[in-house]
This record gives C-alpha cells, sequence and structure tokens, in this order.
C-alpha cells in the first residue's frame, strides 16, 4: 500500500554546507519504523525553491507520507511552506490563530517587542492542518492531498521532536497511515568484556531473522547489544525480544549490567541504595569523572559521600594519608599507592566502599615501565580489597573514561 | 562549471532505519566547501540495487561529482560497486593488489583465519582507480566518467575519513576538481553573556556577505561566532576574518574567551599557568565536573592540585570547615556556605585560587524559596573575593555543565 511509505526531505543550506548533520533525518526514521512505515528515501536540499519543488514532485511519485523538515522560519530565506503551496497550487492563507500563539509566545518568553518578520509564520497553504510549536514559533503544518499527506516539521529538534509525537503521531495512527505491524527494540548492556568476546559469544544471533534481529555496537568501555523485532503487535514483538534478551543473559551473566535507559551509574546507585551502602572516591588519573558520573544520578547524595580529587602529590599524603615513602619508593601510579589512596578515603569518609584510582592519562607523563594507559584502580570495603592493573589505549578523555567505567564496573561486579 | 558540483549518496538501510546518523555527509560536506566544490543534494537509499540505480542516473544529469558512501562491506548486501558497475556498464574485475592488502590487514589484526567473503571486496568495476584502506578492508573506489567522476568510500567514518583526507582530496586537487576559491572558518568563542545580547551585538555583521558571513551559534553557557569567508585564496580569506574579528572582540571585549579549539578550560589553565598560580575547587552540586573539566586538559596537574566534592554536609563540614551552624542558618545551598566552601579548600590546599559550588541540581530537592537551578559559586584569592547568585534552567546535567562553565569563567573574567 503506497500511503504506507514515508520519504524525508530535510531543507537547509548548512546541511549541505556539513555545518550540522541531520539527526532530524534519523529521529523520524527511527520513530516511523516503529510505527510500521517504510522509509526508502532521505533527500536534503538547499534553501532552493526550485530544487524542493523538484523533490516534492519526485517524493509524490513514490511516497504517500512526505515529512519536510526546516525552512520554516520567519525570514525570506525559509521558502518550505511557499513552495509546497505553488507546487500544489494552493494559495497562503493568513490564520489568525497562530498569529495569536506567536504573539503570546514572545510575550511569554519577555520579548516585548515582536520581531518584524515574526507574523510570515501565521501564513500556511489553504486546506492545511496545523499543531502549535510549545517551545518555538513555527507551528508543524499538514496538508491532506488525496490519499497522501505532506508534514512540514520546523527545523530545530528541541521544536521538531515533541511536535511529531505530541501533533502528527496521533494523526498518523488515527487516519491508518501507521503501520499493520510495529518495530520494537531493546538494548542490553555489557561491560567488563571485549568486544570480539561478546561477538563470539552472541554470533550465531547475529544471523537471525528476519523479524528478530540483533545488533552489536560497541562503545568505549561497553558493548550494547541491540535486539529488533518487528512483528503483528507489541506482545508478540515483546516475547520474541525476551526470548533472544534471556538467552543473551545466559550467556554473558553478570556482564550485563543494564538496559535501554539504565546506566552503569544508575545501576550502580540502585544497588548502593538497596543494599543501604554508603560510597567516596579518591581520584587521581580520572580527575572527577567518577564523581561526576555518580552525581549525574538523580538522589545520588543518598548513597555518594563525597569524593576527593588528589591530582598532585601532595594531596595524596595530606588529604588522604598515602605515605610519602609509598610513593617514593613504587611511584604515585601504582597498586600500592593505588590501595593506600582507597584506604586513605575510606577511612576520612567513612564510607561503606571506596574507589581510587591512578594511572597515566597522557598524552605526557608516559614512560617505558609506566607508558601512557597504565592505570590502577583499587576497591575496598564490602568484601572486598583489591587492586586490579589495567592498560587502556586512546586520548586522554578516553583513558578517563573507560578508568571511569572499569571503576564502576569493578564495585558493580561485587554488590 | 558542472563538474565543480558534487553529490553525496549514502547507502545504507540501518541509516533510513534511524539506527545510525549520517554523520558522513557532513562531514564530507563541509571538506567539499572547503575546496569551492557546491553540494546541492544529499541522498540516502537503503541497500537495494534498483533504488540506488535511479539515484546515481539521477545524479549524473545533475552532478560532476557523485560520493557514494556505506555498502563496500563484503556481504551480498553490499550493492554499491557491482550497482555503479552495472550502471555503468562496466564488468566487475579482480584486483589481485586489494586481496594481498586485504589478506596483509587480517595477519595484522592476528586474525589467522580470513572470512570467507572478505575477498568480495578485491573486485571493483573495471577502468576503477583504487586507495588502499589503512585501517579496514574495503578500498576507496573512485571511476572517472567522461569529464564526471564516481568516488566509493566505506561507511564507517573511522575508514571514511582518512580515505578522503589522505586519497581523494589530493586527487580532486590535482585533477582540477577543486574550485577556485576556497572557504575558510574562524569560531570566535563567548561566555557570561546571553545569546540574544550576544545577537544585538553583532546584529548588523549577520547580514554582511555574500562573500564573507557570520552565524550564531547558541550552546549551553556559551553562544559560538563563526565567520566564513569564501575568498580566492587563503591569504585573502584570512584578511577577510581578521577584520571582522577584530569588530566582533572590540565590541565583545573580555566575553570573548577564545577561538576555535580552545575551550574555557584550555584558555584558564593557560592564564593558570602564565601567571604560575595553583588553583583547587570545592564542589557541591557541580560534582566533579570542574574537576573532570580542568583535568581534561593535559598538563593540569602543574595548575590543579586538588578538588574536593563534599556532596554530603558532613564532609562539607569535616573536609572543608564549614561550621555546622552556618549549614543550620542559611542551608547548605547559600552564599555563606558557597563562600566559607571556597575559604576551606583554600586552606586545605594552600591553592593561590579557590573556587566553590552549591546549588539545587534537581530534578528533586526544590523548594519555593530555593528551586531547583538555584546555585552559587565563590571565588577567593588572587585579588578577588566573591560569591555570585545564578538561575539555572534545564535538567540536571545541564544545570551541573552551566554552572562549572560560569564558575570558570569567573575565574578567567579575573585572571
Amino acid at each position: 500500500m503506497l500511503s504506507m511509505r514515508a520519504e524525508i526531505i530535510s531543507v537547509g543550506t548548512e546541511l549541505l554546507l556539513g555545518h550540522i548533520v541531520n539527526t532530524n533525518a534519523s529521529f523520524l526514521s527511527k520513530r516511523l519504523a516503529s510505527l510500521g512505515i517504510d522509509v526508502y528515501h532521505h533527500i536534503t536540499v538547499g534553501d532552493n525553491p526550485i530544487r524542493l519543488a523538484d523533490a516534492l514532485n519526485e517524493a509524490l511519485t513514490r511516497s504517500g507520507i512526505i515529512i519536510t523538515t526546516g525552512g520554516l522560519g520567519p525570514t525570506v530565506d525559509d521558502i518550505t511552506l511557499r513552495t509546497i503551496g505553488s507546487a500544489m497550487s494552493r494559495a497562503m492563507v493568513f490564520e489568525k490563530k497562530i498569529a495569536k500563539y506567536i504573539k503570546l509566545y514572545f510575550k511569554k518568553s519577555n520579548i516585548r517587542k515582536i520581531p518584524k518578520d515574526a507574523l510570515r509564520q501565521a501564513y500556511v497553504p489553504r486546506g492545511a492542518l496545523w499543531f502549535e510549536n510549545k517551545v518555538g514559533t513555527a507551528p508543524a503544518i499538514l496538508i491532506p492531498h488525496g490519499k497522501k499527506i505532506i508534514v512540514s516539521l520546523p527545523g530545530p529538534p528541541r521544536e521538531l521532536v515533541p511536535l511529531f509525537e505530541k501533533s502528527i503521531i496521533p494523526y498518523l495512527r488515527k487516519k491508518g497511515f501507521a503501520g499493520n505491524w510495529i518495530i520494537k527494540t531493546r538494548t542490553i548492556k555489557i561491560s567488563g568484556f571485549a568486544e570480539v568476546d561478546v561477538n563470539n559469544a552472541v554470533k550465531d544471533l547475529l544471523s537471525m531473522g528476519p523479524y528478530t534481529t540483533l545488533g552489536i555496537y560497541a562503545h568505549l568501555g561497553e558493548a550494547h547489544l541491540k535486539i529488533t523485532s518487528k512483528a503483528k503487535n507489541e506482545k508478540t514483538a515483546d516475547r520474541e525480544i525476551k526470548k533472544v534478551e534471556a538467552i543473551i543473559r545466559k550467556r554473558l551473566g553478570n556482564y550485563v549490567y543494564g538496559a535501554d535507559n539504565e546506566t552503569l551509574e544508575s545501576v550502580v546507585g540502585e544497588m548502593l541504595t538497596k543494599k543501604k551502602l554508603i560510597c567516596a572516591v579518591a581520584e587521581s588519573c580520572t580527575g572527577g569523572l567518577i564523581s561526576n558520573m555518580f552525581t549525574n544520578v538523580s538522589g545520588s547524595s543518598k548513597y555518594f559521600k563525597m569524593g576527593i580529587i588528589a591530582y598532585s602529590n601532595t594531596a595524596k599524603v595530606e588529604l588522604l594519608g598515602v605515605p610519602e615513602e609509598k610513593i617514593e619508593k613504587y611511584g604515585a601510579v601504582s597498586k600500592e599507592v593505588a590501595l593506600s589512596m582507597a584506604e586513605g578515603i575510606k577511612k576520612v569518609s567513612g564510607a561503606d566502599i571506596s574507589l581510587a584510582t591512578t594511572g597515566i592519562a597522557g598524552p605526557t607523563g608516559g614512560t617505558t615501565k609506566k607508558p601512557v594507559g597504565l592505570v590502577y584502580i583499587a576497591a575496598i570495603g564490602y568484601k572486598l580489597k583489591m587492586v586490579k592493573k589495567y592498560r587502556f589505549s586512546g586520548n586522554r578523555e578516553e583513558i578517563k573514561l573507560q578508568t571511569s567505567i572499569s571503576a564502576l564496573n569493578l564495585i558493580r561486579a561485587v554488590l
């Protein structure tokens, strides 16, 4: 059925100059897929009426749902609606209600003088439906055209996303544009296991299909397994996903730390909360990143007591009580100092569990014996006292991130 | 001249499903613009030979340089080269030298058994030039076609970028495909000034043109002004950019903190180094983010002595010596406690300059009197002792980031 196929036309010279990345096309594609609507083409053209009209006419020959993004601003460069109007032989008409909410928007934003051209955005092609933009001025436009529809969305993602979710999707569902199948996905997150090993563990599942598929996505310090199920309804999709998830969890065991929106820090936070444990961190090479990750979780003040970034040797001695002799004998980057830092922060904070990191984040400071990427992580408390040695590669920020993830994973594994 | 116009065709069903964002199109567009080559269309199609052939034939009617990305893998789903070959009536031929480097690649990667289909990637359309991929197996392909060329690049950005930079760009320059003008850009970075005020300060410059243009890009806590100059040569471009930059710097003065790759933390770091000052941080609501930003700069151990993340009240009292009475009387989020934290960390660390933050990052913990987003930042030392009150909006991470940027900007402004 033709009307089930959608096409996305992005309008904006800034896209063709590479000044911005087209995240709208991928967002819309993902959402359309989840509604069972196929997308066969993405087209990007500049702020040029002739090339936009060409793209529009071509799209109408092959797709039932045409979605344009961008070019809805108030300036003369913003050509989308005028071009659609003239391609479909519809006059532009002034919608008083749009003008009214635009004025209100400026008032609420404490802008007293409405810019001269702002009300241009109240003109829409005759017969168009429009949907109020709650976080900007340009409305979303929907033009029924025989059995097809043309949808125009503003370019800024923070305006496009809510308009699509709250206005366009309900329309598509109500009018029967959504497909007779749906797509669901679930992402299983793994840490502490090399990507190649994850790959080997699930190799046979990677060629499943055609309705349920598995993909591996490597991230710094973690791997994500994305299960996608295309099914007649949610129940079937959920059942298929559950089956695959069970196999993955059985094979990868405790290396699986969470799914979907869960992060390593949120999972560790939940574990600490559940066991009523307080944690504290002494960071050298991670320089505050572990504390920052911990405190990105709302409610972390319940279990994260404090962090000390002992970046200099004197800070390690004075704040954490690391014996100077240890630093002299073994060096600041050593398992002895890592352990001593973890002991120090545990004592200072009175926390149940403490973590400490010391290493060489680079790009300078490495030697043959202690190269860039050498890191020691120590954890003390709650049944454990351990220190592990790592050799990470990458740039400074990558080494910091891998260290922080490994540190969080270290306490996750024992909790 | 037709050959100066390029078109990018991205191939991959994963793009149409929204599983990945098309960063290749923006990367290539930006680089092509810098060579004076116009891009008027981006097209994305799935792994479908018919739709790819259609896109290819259409592109050949309007562009002189056609660049495809993706679909060069070793599986039957990878259709790009076969489709190009058949669209141009060229047989596929086996290139021994490609096979050789692919085998070598697997050997270097310690993979003993070469996957069955890997050598499919050694087949290219007859008459094609190819360029070795140093970080993967698929070569870049370039097919001269009359006065036009078709270039095929592998999809993974880490393979595409070096192949384009090191193999394709030199070819384009040598063969006269690069335009007879160049584009240069420079980004001026501003902090501590609202975007709307930046906009007002440079309003007249935003409508310059057509050869030198200015754009405003808002980021959390900062604004970037991007000067773009299109000119006959680098010298002219540099001169035009310098002119505009001088005007901006004159108008915005000390609000300009840097340009291009400079970050607030690198600029502050340089200032501290130059003045031989040591700095330390006491963080509550920012939870380690300021320390993390400081230590993202290589060499920061020279001027960043330590950070204390005093997330709990007891940590503020025990580690920073904040009087308990102050917390009781004014609350942990108050200018009195912020100042006392800054005094405490200065004393503990012996640093020349200290910074402290306390606030409510949300989403919970706010009250009518002290709402989410209320933040106090104190700075002590080197000619200053100050505390400032802020009201930020946004989610937890956004409030943390805005606080950290404001804190760095606070000490930048006085250094």
